[in-house]
């Protein structure tokens, strides 16, 4: 039986919302132990956001309530970074340092601490004071203007808050890839910006951008057979054709031969630019059928198409189920205390997700190990003002 | 100074277009040495779609153009495979096993190699050969479903390529943990889907859904002062109010006295109920003076925003300057020999990206390091059928 990858690491955590959760709840998946400190008394506002998000991306960790502007709770915050080997927070830039637990202190106390900081536009240039959330990370990063319809202006287009997410996983990857150089390394300090991260994951379409010299987001937007498409029961379907061969494979399918071996339809570019021929008359051929109809004439095919589903979908979808990335009790109906937070599978020489124990753990609420952790390092918790311990709340 | 986190890791990548290049990308640039094996004569497709991201994703690895239907070829791969720490593979299911490098063959020679598979659907379950491109994983996770306006059917909304970047991402954390077991840990077996990959950043709002019991996408994209507004000069700016203290300092701001006082305007779920109220008393108000303006007056009042840019504003961000995200020549135009492939700076105590150093490497091109790494191996290249040595391209 192996180890989890992080088990032994001892992760200090002061951040809250979403990217610094989300990126700690991994790190906690892949076996670190990590100790989250929130507002004695208020805690994450996620808790208050959406209490099952909040549950799902801090259940894994131990839950220590501090109040900051108290020196005592500084003492403790030091005391703990000095036996960690990785801090994380996401402040706004400057805060850390009236705190005084800023990159320079935390060195202090630990010379070889890995010190992630998590913050909207990084620690340095003109933006870093600049108040911001998910959708303006997007904005600046440019992701708005080569999404939506070609034809349209700017939109704010995904259900999902991609640069927090982005931020999330970059910081991931430097802690993992810090945490691979040797034990005595000096300190490090990771500035994780949600902005930039947000534009790396736009640097395929800028490289195509200095290609072609056109910003035009018809460039990237406009697809001829890559889209969703309505079927006759008023479902959808969407349609994933870039190579020439798919593209043929899907003439033959719909029963266009005029179009199946003319070859001023080949190439990727060539029906993106001719679009307005190609998408109406799909269009008119998808809403001829039934959705599960074409999903199994496509797969027939070979096309790449798949169903636009929901979250009321989930449940059922046996791709998800099977793979082990959503679990059911017994009575078919949806275990909602067994959501994967990391969707990789270590398949040999074990499953090291540790499939059986995952989200087991005691329902999360402020303060919930103040005790266990407090008690290690010496100290009474009533000694703390500000500070409440788990049973009084 | 600081050896590179992953000097002295080298990865045998055989994966091609984008989430395998992208990810061996990542790891190649925190400083692994990345052997990538294209088809001979033919290379990576990438390369014909968008040349300058073909050289963004692979241009810092090492190419070695093989037959792989040559047993010749087999054999390099699994002698190079015996030294590597690790193998990336991006196949459809099945193909690896037919051409005799699958997880068993490559163990049978490397009993501790850290095999990582990426396809769509993953290794098992009832899509596994389905064929599939990220607008197709996109849309069986629910992506489109929430995505959009919230009055209107699915939509595909995003111009980067989510679910690709996202198997990416979770490969190269996959791999930076497996890294971080003993080096005698039994070989083991990363088994990435880009389809649960994306419903894996769903999962924030899944877990709002599950808490609200409402799939409706109003509940996720009806948002009041949260969206893109058009100025005065034709151009956007992108509002991210989330806190009601932010929604107060907007109202004052604007000089809506009634709203700012009027506590029935409080809380965020509420905002984005009323937002048939909000959002066009907010667009007649951000059209009456132009970008820059409100910029400004956004920032002075504390109030998270940011404009809505595009590419060929890249090259004039300060941010993005002074971060080092994007670098200038000397005469103030894009450097286009030296974009940032990791976009975390590692401040203390070197910048261990290699800044200066980076993408100054050779123009990458099929084949281009056949011969240095064959003659480690002791094979000429002209023993093999099918293989071309770098000066016969």
């Amino acid at each position: 039986m192996n180890r989890l990858p992080l088990a032994g690491v001892q992760i200090l955590d002061c951040t809250a919302l979403l990217p610094g959760p989300y990126c700690t709840m991994m790190l906690a998946e892949l076996g670190a132990d990590v100790i989250k400190v929130e507002r004695a008394g208020v805690g994450d506002f996620m808790g208050q956001m959406s209490p099952g998000c909040y549950k799902y991306m801090n259940g894994n960790k131990r839950l220590l309530s501090l109040n900051l502007k108290e020196p005592k709770a500084i003492e403790i915050i030091k005391k703990i970074a000095a036996n960690s080997a990785v801090f994380v927070e996401g402040f706004r830039p400057g805060v850390v340092k009236r705190l005084g637990i800023d990159f320079e202190s935390l060195k202090d106390v630990n010379p070889h601490i890995i010190y992630c900081s998590i913050s909207g536009y990084g620690q340095t240039g003109p933006n870093r004071d600049l108040p911001g959330h998910d959708i303006n990370y997007q904005s600046i990063a440019g992701l708005f203007s080569i999404s939506g319809d070609p034809d349209q202006g700017p939109v704010f287009p995904s259900g999902i808050q991609t640069a927090d997410i982005a931020g999330s996983m970059y910081a991931v990857i430097s802690i993992l890839a810090a945490l691979q150089q040797p034990g005595d390394t000096p300190a490090r300090l990771l500035d994780v910006s949600l902005a930039n991260s947000m534009a790396s994951w736009m640097m395929p379409r800028f490289m195509e951008f200095i290609d072609r010299r056109q910003p035009q987001k018809a460039k990237f937007m406009g697809r001829g057979p890559y889209g969703i498409f309505e079927t006759l029961d008023d479902r959808y379907l969407s349609l994933g054709v870039v190579e020439d061969h798919f593209w043929v494979n899907l003439c033959k399918l719909l029963g266009f031969k005029d179009w199946a071996n003319d070859k001023s339809f080949r190439g990727w570019i060539t029906r993106n630019e001719r679009r307005h021929e190609i998408t109406p008359r799909l269009e008119a051929a998808f809403k001829t059928k039934d959705l599960e109809y074409w999903l199994s004439a496509l797969s027939d095919a070979d096309v790449p198409a798949s169903a636009v589903r929901g979250f009321d979908d989930w449940i059922h979808d046996k791709q998800f189920k099977e793979t082990g990335f959503i679990a059911q009790n017994s009575d078919g109906t949806l275990d909602e205390n067994n959501f994967r937070r990391f969707p990789v599978d270590f398949v040999e020489p074990v499953d090291f997700i540790k499939k059986d124990e995952k989200n087991k753990e005691e329902a999360p609420f402020i303060g919930r190990d103040n005790d266990a952790i407090l008690q290690k390092l010496g100290i009474s918790f009533t000694e703390i003002a500000g500070l409440k311990a788990k049973k009084v709340i």
